[in-house]
This record gives C-alpha cells, sequence and structure tokens, in this order.
C-alpha cells in the first residue's frame, strides 16, 4: 500500500490517465465498460474507486469502494486498507443498455446488505471489480458471489486483475473472473491468465426465477 | 400437503406426540434438542414448528416457520405452503448450555436478513429444520446454509430427514444434514441415508473471524 498514493488519479479533475484509457475504449467500441478500480484523489482523500463509462466515453457514474477491507491475523498478516483509503458513502446504480447495474468494490462484496440495497432499487447485475487474496479469495468469488446473485435473483459478477500485475504477488490470487446467474449458475469464467470471455446476460432469466420462486 | 393437517399436533394444549418423545430423549440423555418441524394446529390455524427442548425436558422455544414456501413452474410444479400453513411472525433465539441459537424453518434459509437478526441478536448457530426438495435443494443446504454461516461469521446447521421417510418421495432429496463453521467449512455432514453425525462447535472460532477481519 506503501505506493499506492504516487499512482493516485484526480478523477474529477480530468487528470486520470486510466479513465481516459476506458473512455476511449467505450467510445471507440460504443459499448459501456465498468472499469477495474484505481487510487482516487480528491479533495486531499484517497479513495478507492471504479469508474462506469459510456457508449459516447463519457463517466456515467463513480464508485468509491464503500467497506475498506482489514485484517489482523497476529503473527500473520496484518493489513488496514483503512490506513490509505477514506470509505465511499453511497451507493452506485448505473442504467445501461443491458439494465441496470449496481457497484461494489471488492471487499463490498462481503455485506449481504449491499447487495439487497441494489436488488430493492432494481439492479439487474452488480459488478464487483476485484482483487482477490489467498485468505479471502476463494469464499469472495465462488460463495459470496454466488449468494449475492442467488439471495437477490439478479447477475453478479466480478473481475479480477490477471497472474503478471507486480504487487503483492505473493499473497494474492490472480483472475477467477467471473459471471453467475440468478439460479447460481457460472455463466462465464476466467482462469489465473488474461483473458476475454463471454457471457449472456438474458434478463427474463430474472422474471423468472422471481415468479416460480 | 393434503394430509399433513391430520398429523397436526397441539403443542401448547399438550396434545403433542412428538414433543413428548424429544422431551423424554432430552431429559433422559440431559442434552438440548432442537427437533424438527411438526404441523401444530393451534387457535384453528396451522402453523410449520419446530420445537426445542431443554435438558430438563420442558420446552425451550417454539419456531413458527415464517417464510413459507412457494413454487410455481407452469407444466412442472405448483406449489403453495400457504394453502395449508399460517406464517409465523416471532423470530426464535433460545440460550442453551452451547451458546445462543437461532431457529429457521427449510425456506427460513433462503433468506439472509433473518440469518443477520439472529447475529444482531447474540447468536452463535443458526439451525434449521428443512426438508430439501429438486429444485432447490442443493443451493439451500450448500450455497445458502453456507453464506449465511461466512455472511455472519457463527455456525449454521441443517437437519433434514433421510431416506425412506413416506411422503413426496419423488420430489424430495433426503438427508444432507450439516453443520458449517464460519469460515463455510463442513464440520459434519449427512448423507442420504439415517445417520448420527457429530461436529463440535468451538465458539472462539467466531471470535477469531470476527477479530481477524
Amino acid at each position: 500500500m506503501g505506493t499506492l498514493p504516487s499512482y493516485a488519479e484526480d478523477i474529477d479533475g480530468g487528470g486520470s490517465p486510466s479513465v481516459s484509457m476506458l473512455s476511449e475504449v467505450a467510445a471507440a467500441r460504443k459499448i459501456t465498460v465498468v472499469g477495474g478500480s484505481i487510487p482516487e484523489r480528491s479533495s486531499g482523500q484517497l479513495f478507492n474507486t471504479c469508474c462506469v463509462i459510456g457508449p459516447d466515453g463519457q463517466i456515467k457514474a463513480k464508485h468509491r469502494k464503500l467497506h475498506l477491507f482489514g485484517i489482523d491475523i497476529p503473527g500473520d498478516i496484518t493489513f488496514r486498507e483503512s490506513d490509505t483509503f477514506t470509505a465511499g458513502q453511497e451507493l452506485t446504480v448505473v442504467d445501461t443498455d443491458m439494465g441496470r447495474i449496481g457497484i461494489g468494490i471488492c471487499h463490498d462484496i462481503r455485506f449481504p446488505e449491499l447487495a439487497m440495497l441494489y436488488r430493492s432499487r432494481g439492479a439487474h447485475l452488480i459488478c464487483y471489480p476485484s482483487a482477490f487474496n489467498m485468505s479471502t479469495g476463494k469464499l469472495l468469488w465462488d460463495l459470496m458471489q454466488k449468494s449475492r446473485a442467488v439471495d437477490n435473483q439478479l447477475f453478479a459478477a466480478t473481475c479480477s486483475p490477471a497472474r503478471d500485475t507486480n504487487s503483492h504477488s505473493e499473497y494474492m490470487i490472480w483472475g477467477h473472473s467471473s459471471l453467475i446467474g440468478p439460479f447460481g449458475e457460472v455463466l462465464a469464467a476466467a482462469g489465473h491468465e488474461e483473458a476475454t470471455v463471454i457471457g449472456e446476460i438474458d434478463l427474463s432469466l430474472i422474471e423468472a426465477v422471481r415468479y416460480n420462486m
């Protein structure tokens, strides 16, 4: 975490190379892009932030991670994201061509109440840009992601960096981005390596499961 | 469901052979018993009810199923528990020698908010007497039970009738009673057949996971 502040970008001030890159791609392909998360500098604070870019290349929504991760296993590992970042205070729901998307970042997936709020606000899909660690990763991308989808009868996606990102490498589990459907079914999944995966989101499945059950 | 009313027992009035049997066993063994659920007749209504019996053989708590199951898959199966039963209105938390237990019955496991309420009321274990069906069984005893335990950092148990019970046999999945720990770990699990399974509940694991994470 020590070097993260030096990578922080000023999104609102327009000084964000990451957002510029996502914006170019979104506009060129005329697609909605839910970005990964970057350190955002704003009013002297740092946030862990994900931007959603519309097909016109403009920022449609910006989610600041609500639940900062902390772990303290004496003699093993101690890490407090709140030493560096400030927690966001707002839910993020964005309407797109494919439906209404709620955004959470990584540890936000750990909290069933966030997913329940997104369902109550009409979300069809919750996207959780993430980076999984060895101690809780498997629980998060598998159990938690599936239960958020099944409990709330909607789609849930995680996207996580593939192998060869250059930080925390001994502590991270790379990859495992996936898309889960409202029955808990795996619709698309990446392995550890960089990959493009395509999953179809059939919104009629949401209506079906909500009606049937 | 058609014949269920004829099996209904008057628990409050003392006319319950099932509770008498559980009471005898609890008193003889000096143990707490969380019973399965039976149709309870009370004031002209039927409830799906689970009794918790203390080591003295007395009823310590009585849970009436809160969330009645309903399924409607046109051309396949239609079933509405609410055609027969009235839903309970109360949470059930009971203090026992091993800790504080919250009770849910079967479809109650489907609702994360119930487990969250039990956690907020200090439960160490949630017991869900259940009977799993083919369409949702696997999701319930596996995904849902684990996520209730992990989300709320407590223990979760399901107990479900073994094979050879004589109703709904083509539609049910028998067995799969299990005990899950606060990390999502399977501490004990039965197969399809009648079995005695023993799992240890180490309450210090709850404190560990809540402190560590």
